[in-house]
């Protein structure tokens, strides 16, 4: 989809990325435990949209309509409505048509997508808000509300870790077809921790790992699967971290970006996306050597934006496994068929390469508050695109980037191409 | 909001609204107890999808993109990612994208919203989904549940039963400031049961209510708020029940209509609609007489499809409880501040009279499937408006109509008008 009329990311924001690992995070072994909590989602959500308005410098009430991509605040913290709980951060936005959009992990792109539809009716000026606040439950009840992003009932047949699983099957398989190792899985996990050691809002900023590390099983970084024939295939380091935050986005149309006096040089543009799903409950039924969806959710964002994966200077994928950063290398047309591990390996996609992936850290080192994830993704290339990536900027700052935001095990795919405008 | 591309209902579907009191619903009671199941979500999602193609003859790789609206099954079916379970329905549908959209109880309007957008950005032809399955848990959990459609945490301070109490507020308020009485209320219950038993699809076909039993308390229509102050003013039948259903309609552009060589004739048009959205922990703020925010949405939707109340030829309002069809009478603009009780004491929205509302029996009589209602609301006007209502269809088919959902308490409101094209 090439938005009708053209849209713009004008600014945005993102609270710190907090769960276990974050050292402002309170939980049982933390030294502020009894005396202060974590912030809420009401918290999470006022901060980022406030912040959003506050980095566009846009007033409140120029917004015209928004979503809030969320993905299981009704689970965790017994909440729905969100788009009611936007509509409450500040008086500018009373009234405004605001509504959640929930596409499991890919939630925040298609909150962003609901939004470039909203501009192609008529309204000039639109926030994108994503947020998941996931602690605060017992790690087992958020490893439940988990699995309700595949086809709960036929998900139980498989193992109570129901994504780790399904991720697992995918390593087994790909380190079979293509010789790639669990080192190769652990460099993907030492790039990511590492990256995130420069963001200062990452979950992990204050944590280094190594690849051995994170290949290696220890009392740290433990097996955990039930099912014997894939429990070798994925160790906590593999996986994304419980994490609580909110991110935001403020986009505008030519029209909107005249009324508010802002230059089109400040922002990025949305040249295209593509948005695909998948039946849900087929997830054993497809290659499970490739993200054949998001491939062909890359190919509509490509063709409809007019670039292709050379053009690209950034991206920001959808790393929830190590294993994914792999399969989106080559989904999105950065590496071949089996080759993603090779391209890791040849330094390409590390901070300082061709084309840097995730150089904040992604979900494995930033943290994976699920909603907010799509919108995350879109904010990062939108900073380092122009100079604003704080510790962890890129030394030139990216022209044309891609987002991968993937909702459950290849069902739903929504990959964005920005340039700075 | 008037669609920049005229947005046409071509056709829909909507399962039978099963529950407590509904002669197919298995429960302890029933005879079919431990011999069969109800329905699930696939199955009612996948019956209402399939349905609205048939109804509309629309083949299914014609649709380009949908919403379905959903606001609890994480919580009810332990199912999330629901865009992906509509992906699943039909081969014809893979890779389309669809999400879910949530705005409680609005939540079903808010998705066809969503599809008119889709509309402006250049699709032509769209599937409006919605969905919810209540039953198979407790009626204690199911009321916690629907707590999350209020600021869950200050809820708590009210009543365990947060939206009975809400209404109950309301209902209360409105006695006492318009002199309207406990019989006036059951009058609203009387006319949704009546107005059920001819409707195939309504949750309470099979049962009949007098205004008088509606308006007493006794074992089969119990108080049960624990607020004394409130007690008194709400009961068993001024609450709409748990409900498990689904419903969907095809919608198209005029160059969607051609493509599909279907006839406007045979379609009803979407004129305008208003959306409009409060803050959420505001509910004790406003005028507890007045659901202000939904006449701010019916101000738009009015003067955006260009026709005023004194147009309309039938009303599907959200009748939640029996207090808010009153309320709802007010806002639309059927009837001045306070003279709801009056208007429909004189017959006015019977099914004979000037302005039928709720023909089919509403929220309160057919049923409350939360995510469904929105799309059943439209639904329900374009069979009436066609001559397709079967057993409950207005003598004389209406040509304009409008439909107003609610979420929450008068936090988001989505007010649709149609016209038969």
């Amino acid at each position: 989809m090439k938005p009708p009329r053209r849209v713009f990311v004008v600014g945005g924001a993102q609270t710190p990325f907090l769960g276990r690992g974050h050292p402002d995070f309170v939980w049982k072994g933390h030294p502020d435990f009894g005396a202060r909590e974590n912030p809420t989602l009401d918290e999470h959500i006022g901060s980022a949209v406030l912040g959003a308005l506050a980095a566009a410098n846009v007033p409140a009430d120029a917004i015209e309509k928004g979503y809030v991509g969320n993905f299981l605040a009704e689970c965790f913290a017994r909440q729905g409505h969100l788009g009611a709980m936007v509509a409450a951060v500040d008086p500018g936005l009373h009234g405004k048509p605001f509504a959640r959009i929930e596409a499991a992990c890919a939630s925040g792109a298609a909150a962003i997508a609901g939004c470039i539809d909203a501009m192609a009716a008529g309204h000039d000026v639109t926030l994108a808000v994503g947020a998941e606040v996931e602690s605060g439950v017992p790690g087992r009840d958020g490893i439940d509300f988990m699995a309700r992003a595949a086809h709960y009932d036929r998900s139980r047949a498989w193992d109570p870790f129901t994504f780790p699983w399904l991720f697992a099957r995918r390593a087994k398989a790909y380190k079979e077809a293509f010789g790639a190792t669990d080192l190769d899985l652990g460099g993907v996990v030492e790039k990511a921790y590492a990256n995130a050691s420069g963001n200062p809002d990452a979950l992990m900023r204050a944590i280094s790992v190594t690849a051995e590390e994170a290949a290696t099983a220890s009392e740290r970084n433990y097996l955990f699967l039930e099912d014997e024939a894939l429990r070798d295939h994925i160790r906590l380091l593999d996986c994304t971290s419980f994490t609580d935050g909110a991110a935001a986005l403020v986009l505008a149309t030519e029209a909107g970006l005249a009324r508010l006096g802002i230059a089109a040089e400040r922002c990025t543009e949305i040249l295209a996306y593509g948005h695909t799903v998948r039946a849900l409950g087929d997830e054993l039924h497809g290659d499970p050597l490739a993200f054949d969806n998001v491939a062909a959710a890359a190919a509509i964002a490509y063709r409809d934006a007019g670039v292709g994966p050379d053009d690209v200077e950034i991206a920001e994928v959808h790393d929830c496994f190590s294993i994914s950063e792999l399969l989106q290398y080559e989904a999105i047309g950065l590496a071949g068929r089996g080759e993603g591990a090779a391209l890791l390996r040849s330094g390409a996609t590390a901070r300082d390469g061709r084309i840097p992936v995730n150089p904040g850290g992604g979900l494995l080192g930033g943290g994976h508050p699920i909603g907010a994830t799509g919108v995350r993704q879109v904010l990062e290339i939108h900073r380092q695109a122009h100079g604003l990536a704080a510790g962890h900027q890129l030394a030139r700052p990216p022209r044309v980037g891609v987002a991968s935001n993937l909702g459950g095990d290849d069902r739903t795919a929504v990959v964005t191409v920005l340039r700075r405008a």
